[in-house]
């Protein structure tokens, strides 16, 4: 009704559609602008379609070219059906899953002759009854086979199409008198599909598994280093000073990222150290090559990240020494974390270089950068103590504890603040009036125990995170010994000072490089060399 | 040589006979064994097996029964791979895959049928021509199309089967005329195939994936509650008096096992909640069940379990506060350990029942055993000195001081231990001479740093352990806020005191009840309510 009285919005709807048109038109670009974007970010993915559409299309030449037909006739189906089940992405997943499909239709093949034999001498009920019950027998078996963990590790698609195989091959010999050639068929023309899928895999812009595993962990490390550097620098902050939150959060997303790939990569690793063992070494070397290795530097990796997610946790944490407590321990902890961040870095290019990396990796300047943290927490004791009055010079304990009780009552303002946000913050969440007395309540008892927390010596999370970091140097050793143990098994060349030296001076020219691309994007101090 | 000169030997390998076939005849034994643990570990194995034998058995019959083949013929083929790859462990999952395979082929059908349409009045050499270039088209767009993270996620394989059917059918129309008969039976016999899945996953002892999430969900609170109760009964552990190895490596291997359950949980987590987002709803509410709201529930269960893995990471630390230091801690943190356990256990039970939680679960036992860690730290100012000397009396930090650079360098007996442990554990790895004199380098450096961290105060590490605990409990209140939205989202049962005291009497005969069954597995403290 409005709409027919007001002539002024018909106008404007009116004067609104070709920008409405012109939004339509708009889809099918931002659509097309994501597509790109995909393939953008790993190239390999266009690459990938490109290999299965070109074998696709070879194997369609079995129907579409007259002398091919002639010699596989209709069964060219299940060469297409290969191809699209088993070309996968890397060189090592196609492997494995064309010899699960191979193995699984040979033993199906021959344990369906075998039940043919037997069942092909009597009559036509028992017949039936046979194939039936071996029909339910051996998917029961099959099915409960593929929960042996095992089993489903590393034959869960054999298992699949032993069982599809085989009940094909056992119903249709119920109908059809001879299955021999049908099982021959259904075989060669699976060999020319496997054939056709190993050929792209491997002798075409081949993607490895080992390759993209070597990759991630070196980049691991790399994401490893960026978060405690970032952690650090973002914990010794000055609050004031940058008050940007979108830098803020730019930040501490690039340090969620660093450890959180590590975090999450379990299940990644393994697939691809298992897909790698099945990929023909294309070096020289001819020994097996410890994948196995990198799944464990994998897990020891893991483990240093829980301290580096923990260290993250100092950050979030609502609990929180003052800055001015804070910046007392700049110097010392940043020292560290940049000798950490250095030594990770360094692992990270001796494992992408095939290297081996420096004996002394684990270098002095850690050691004296301990030390340094060390003689700055034992030159701050009254930290401790929950106090924030007394000076540098006041040193008597006896003064502090009098005080103690008189202060403990009295939240610091930096701490008032984190109370007020979060009780705030559980205000603005209930929204919903019929829960409101339920949410109060809990909003009490929540406040409360906040305080109390706030109301621990206010060195606690400092201490917390001074710890940890002394904790992820010692993590730090672990994963030294590991990579150095993956050196060792995989043979990589023998360090000597010259690539020490080629590396370092790439690398300088590299993070100069980067510096330049992502000034701006977020603040990482460029570690003094 | 010496095996033909001794006959004592031989006598022996003649002894020997009887036991390697006993040896031999016992592993098919052992794999029984081993078969039926898998099943006994979780029985709905073994039906799943069972089930899909019978639904093979019934799609058999397709072929088996005269009148049935009549109507179907050699067709029925498709309901058999049909069965095989659509019928999976949970109803949600084959829901989703039957769904994903049928509109994969609906589609695929009316594409193929559309380019038919095109080719049909072609001549032949045009028409292998445009058929080989739709087939490399479609299969480069379908294989890239998978790459997309949403298309992955939710209808990967809906789109491998779509790739399947076009190719088939489309290739097979180059020699076939009329494709219509083709690709009506493809269907049929498919509908079939997912009839029968369907009828198996859904009305025959169905396994829900929602079942699954919601019960998995409530057992990861279980397992952090062992977790944390495991972490701080070890951390106050008399060492002397529980020297027992193996007791002590179950202890860890139970604590360890809690929270790794919930940080590996992820993925399950996902694939479960997609899963149970396609399944009907079998209780009596028809609205849209807030299965996302797990997922997020166990991301923060995720981040709470961090912390646990630090707290964990506190007892395997190399740098360790001495036992009599810890000791003073012993009661206020049990006693914190425990309350975070009560409440974990509280949301546990009432998750499991489908009942809200107490407004008042995070109670004021948890907020006075708070005060009471607050009160014991700071009654204790003297520890965070790093001296072990003074006793609670001589409290002047003077001294301290003066007597700090004495004591420094001077390890205590407990660190020296632990130092000699690593260069001992160090030592024993290094076997292969060659790279003895690096190792020995790397171990020096090493110790250096372990000896330095293991100068710092003595009570860093117990810091960071309260720290962490007082965290523990922040993150708590955001896991029950989280609770408290999923119990609103799903619309469970207002809570009452009367479910409160039948929990609570219930959990207690349960907890009785373990303790006797567990009695010796591992030391769980026995929670005084």
């Amino acid at each position: 009704m409005a709409c027919a009285v007001d002539p002024s919005s018909n106008k404007n709807s009116l004067l609104m559609l070709p920008e409405r048109v012109k939004k339509i038109t708009r889809i099918p670009a931002s659509w097309w602008a994501y597509a790109w974007s995909i393939g953008r970010e790993d190239q390999r993915r266009a690459i990938h379609a490109l290999k299965v559409g070109t074998a696709l299309t070879l194997v369609s030449l079995l129907y579409i070219l007259e002398p091919l037909f002639k010699g596989v006739g209709k069964n060219a189906m299940w060469a297409v059906m290969t191809v699209v089940v088993v070309l996968e992405f890397t060189a090592g997943a196609t492997i494995c899953k064309g010899l699960n499909r191979g193995f699984g239709t040979v033993i199906a093949a021959s344990l369906a002759f075998i039940i043919e034999l037997v069942a092909v001498r009597s009559g036509k009920v028992f017949r039936g009854f046979f194939v039936a019950s071996s029909v339910f027998l051996i998917g029961f078996a099959a099915t409960y086979l593929r929960f042996f963990p095992s089993i489903k590790k590393n034959y869960d698609y054999g298992v699949v199409i032993f069982l599809l195989t085989f009940n094909l091959i056992t119903v249709s010999s119920f109908r059809q008198e001879n299955i021999l050639p049908l099982a021959r068929d259904r075989l060669s023309t699976i060999a020319i599909g496997c054939a056709i899928c190993l050929f792209m895999s491997l002798f075409v812009l081949p993607n490895w598994s080992g390759e993209d595993l070597h990759s991630r962990t070196a980049h691991k490390f790399e994401g490893l280093a960026r978060s405690v550097e970032g952690c650090v620098n973002e914990y010794f902050r000055d609050q004031e000073k940058h008050d940007n939150i979108l830098d803020k959060q730019t930040s501490r997303a690039s340090i969620h990222t660093g450890y959180r790939e590590v975090l999450d990569s379990k299940s990644s690793d393994e697939s691809l150290a298992h897909y790698a063992s099945w990929e023909p070494r294309h070096s020289m070397q001819c020994y097996s090559y410890p994948w196995q290795k990198y799944v464990k530097l994998g897990s020891v990796l893991r483990h240093f990240a829980y301290t580096v997610a923990a260290l993250h946790g100092c950050l979030e944490s609502e609990i929180q020494t003052p800055t001015s407590v804070r910046s007392l321990f700049r110097t010392p902890c940043t020292r560290v974390a940049r000798e950490v961040t250095k030594v990770l870095q360094e692992l990270a290019d001796s494992i992408r270089n095939h290297h081996r990396c420096a004996p002394d990796v684990l270098c002095d300047h850690l050691h004296e950068a301990l030390q340094d943290l060390n003689s700055a927490i034992r030159s701050q004791p009254r930290l401790f103590l929950g106090s924030k009055h007394g000076s540098a010079n006041s040193r008597m304990l006896m003064e502090l504890n009098s005080s103690k009780h008189a202060t403990s009552r009295t939240a610091l303002p930096s701490f008032k603040t984190d109370t007020a946000s979060i009780l705030e913050r559980k205000n603005t969440k209930a929204d919903q009036p019929s829960e409101r007395s339920e949410r109060s309540t809990l909003g009490r008892t929540l406040s409360k125990i906040a305080i109390t927390s706030l109301e621990f010596s206010e060195a606690l999370p400092f201490a917390a995170f001074a710890s940890l970091l002394v904790e992820m140097v010692v993590r730090l050793e672990l994963v030294i010994e590991e990579v150095k143990e993956l050196e060792r098994a995989a043979n990589f060349k023998e360090f000597t000072r010259h690539d020490h030296l080629t590396i370092d001076i790439t690398c300088k020219e590299e993070k100069r490089n980067n510096d330049g691309v992502r000034l701006g994007s977020h603040t990482v101090s460029p570690a003094a060399e």
